[in-house]
């Protein structure tokens, strides 16, 4: 964001950048600073410096105020590393797709940039090399967000060319707002895995002293080269503090808090693993490594809504939206409940051919259709109930379904089968 | 739902009524039990039976089979009590509004049924009536899925009616799926409370043995009574077994387990107490009971929706549900995120005067705008965010407040406002 007015004109004279320390003087005193970018809310006469103590100050800028350069910022280019190979050592694989912990803070303007090297990225964690070889590779540069399922795609199709060339496992690093998402669409479109691919986020960018990624990085280069696990997993920090990291099952997985670095929780379920320095644990059952070949079932069909109910909930807009897609997943109240009036909407819909699936907006425990008269109108209109299985974790599962088969019966058995881990066996919740 | 065809015409014969003890007689066996309502999605054949021994047997008829009455149901009958009045008691308020805290198990049928009268359930704890006396009502018999923001508006002024006219305390029993909207939607309608407003729900119903209605009615009475607590609450079990309850503020609370008795939990917050026994204890700070009146604002406007983002989220389906509503709230990923797809419908829908408010679908924690740039980007197309405020108390907010003032500027004033504890403060996170 750049300046204008008459803050653009003195920055102009100045030949002041975005990024060099400048003095800027008003009638009684002057402050040092280095210029930061134009705040998009804040008021166009302001200029914004960060001083040395690291606090940024607003100066309102008139006619009477005077800039000048003190020094010039440092150079943007970087040199790009090279990654050192032992012959000795096995490989693992790391794919950036971008997010907190594939991008650095530029000290010096405070911005967050998301385009870090795949390279500079495993620097960063030098320790890891100690322990493997790394190809590493930027295949997105994209804030978690804006994630789409073609990316989910895109993805899975080189998480599998690496493991089935010889990667002995796969790190993802991915912004945590959509992890968990990710992490259920490889579930689903990777069988037979020969190692563990392992989703890694960071809540802090990785060049912070304070950085969560480091830590995650280094457990999840121990659990693809030293253990035996053939899943897709998240593994986050355990707890706020620096102690240990939770490898959690991918379709079981949800981000829970918008900034603590614990943030990940198994739902449902204990976390697979956990890792702490050297020490590695598992907590419950998971599916060992495979000889391989990994097999690929990335097709997928995104045309498909999640729909939280809530009083208040209009059968109209729910019919709106029936109309636009083929399959709808709820997340219902309780048990998995939504008003009588939406009961109608989804009686129209599966009456249109639209896939009706019910999970449960509590998150943790299971649906039940058979308690309540609510539930049974439910199954009567057409709707499928799906146990303990997370509502985001069902919305992918059925665009992945959908896009498995065109019968409908053959969706409906593709979604009631357990097929990773989605389902929690009744004496583990 | 009554039986048909073959199974009807038998039963018919046999002069057998639902919840009659039968005999049905097949060419070599016959069997005895209590006859069960016929199941929508059982075969139209079969007979379902409630064995001596509990469980639920079903019997398949054909032209051979044989039926007879063996003693007939008990009278449907019952008396309604009447409710002691000590003189020297404080009195106290129940106001049904239905759920499963507000209905019976016949044992006979197996039915769940919605209506027990309001004296019945005082009946049912009969201790409460120890600590004080009791005006009972039954204002609603609704599955809670059923509510609608009408439903919040009686019950705020049947509240606001008990408490202004001398009840020391209301207790609120109603439906767990969707308590916590109508704790939120009381907090907000109900000012300068004389004494504490409980809604208390159960998971079992109130009949039966291992039910967790009777607890928690009785610790929602000695608040009632013996406190200065002068807040909405949502009062349930505090862990799975009978130890103790937690209150929790009503627009901090949400159900996060479909199925335990400990399913309600306070989000970004301690809950306000714990009752163990005739043990209080106050775990937060908490508003205390005014001297009254109590203040009814309970305008409200039910043109609000509530949407989640998610990966694959259609633009055009948002635009569609901006187009019919006066305002969104949406619960964005992470710090408050959504796609830059979405980011355009934002703006889409705020240059056409719709209000957007941003929460985070992740519950704990609180939104950021600040730190990512697609949280400037959402600011500047409009959207504000909400702090720590629960996705599901923002759209109850949004619809009071949109109650309260057709001024936009207004409406965001009253949002951003504390009003009943939504906004939790820093150093409590």
């Amino acid at each position: 964001m750049k300046y204008s007015g008459l803050v653009g004109k003195l920055l102009d004279e100045a030949n002041a950048e975005l990024g060099d320390v400048i003095e800027v003087r008003k009638t009684k005193d002057a402050q040092t600073g280095i210029l930061m970018p134009h705040h998009d809310f804040s008021d166009a006469s302001i200029i914004t410096l960060k001083l040395p103590n690291g606090y940024n100050v607003g100066i309102k800028v008139d006619q009477n105020t005077k800039a000048k350069v003190v020094s010039k910022r440092e150079s943007k280019n970087r040199k790009k590393p090279v990654l050192p190979r032992d012959p000795a050592k096995k490989e693992i694989a790391v794919i950036s797709t971008g997010g907190t912990i594939a991008s650095y803070v530029d000290y010096r303007t405070g911005a967050v940039h998301p385009a870090i090297s795949a390279e500079e990225l495993i620097f960063s964690v030098p320790e890891l090399l100690d322990l493997c070889n790394v190809r590493a590779k930027v295949l997105y540069s994209i804030l978690s967000e804006n994630m789409k399922v073609t990316h989910w795609q895109g993805l899975a199709r080189a998480v599998a060319d690496e493991l089935n060339s010889g990667a002995v496992g796969v790190i993802v690093p991915h912004g945590t707002d959509t992890l968990g998402f990710t992490s259920a669409a490889l579930s689903f479109m990777l069988r037979n895995l020969t190692g563990p691919v392992i989703c890694v986020g960071s809540q802090r960018s990785s060049d912070r002293p304070s950085s969560d990624a480091i830590m995650n990085l280094l457990a999840a280069t121990r659990l693809c080269v030293e253990s035996d696990l053939g899943e897709v997993v998240v593994l986050m920090h355990g707890e706020s503090a620096d102690s240990f990291t939770l490898a959690h099952r991918g379709t079981k997985v949800r981000k829970m808090h918008s900034s603590r670095r614990d943030a990940f929780k198994s739902i449902n379920i204990e976390p697979i693993a956990r890792v702490e320095g050297p020490e590695m644990t598992f907590l419950s059952e998971y599916t060992k490594r495979s000889k391989g070949p990994v097999e690929l079932k990335d097709k997928i069909d995104g045309n498909a809504s999640m729909l939280h109910f809530y009083p208040g909930f209009e059968a109209e807009h729910f019919d709106l939206i029936a109309e636009k897609v083929k399959g709808i997943v709820v997340a219902g109240t309780g048990l998995g409940h939504v008003s009588e009036e939406i009961v109608g909407s989804i009686k129209r819909a599966v009456k249109n051919g639209v896939h009706v699936y019910i999970t449960t907006q509590c998150l943790y425990g299971s649906v039940n259709m058979n308690v309540y008269s609510t539930g049974r109108d439910m199954i009567v209109a057409g709707a499928v109930p799906l146990g303990d299985m997370l509502p985001e974790t069902a919305y992918v599962k059925l665009m992945w379904a959908m896009g498995q088969t065109t019968d409908p019966e053959e969706v409906r058995k593709i979604m009631l089968t357990n097929i990773a881990g989605e389902f929690t066996s009744r004496r583990q919740i």
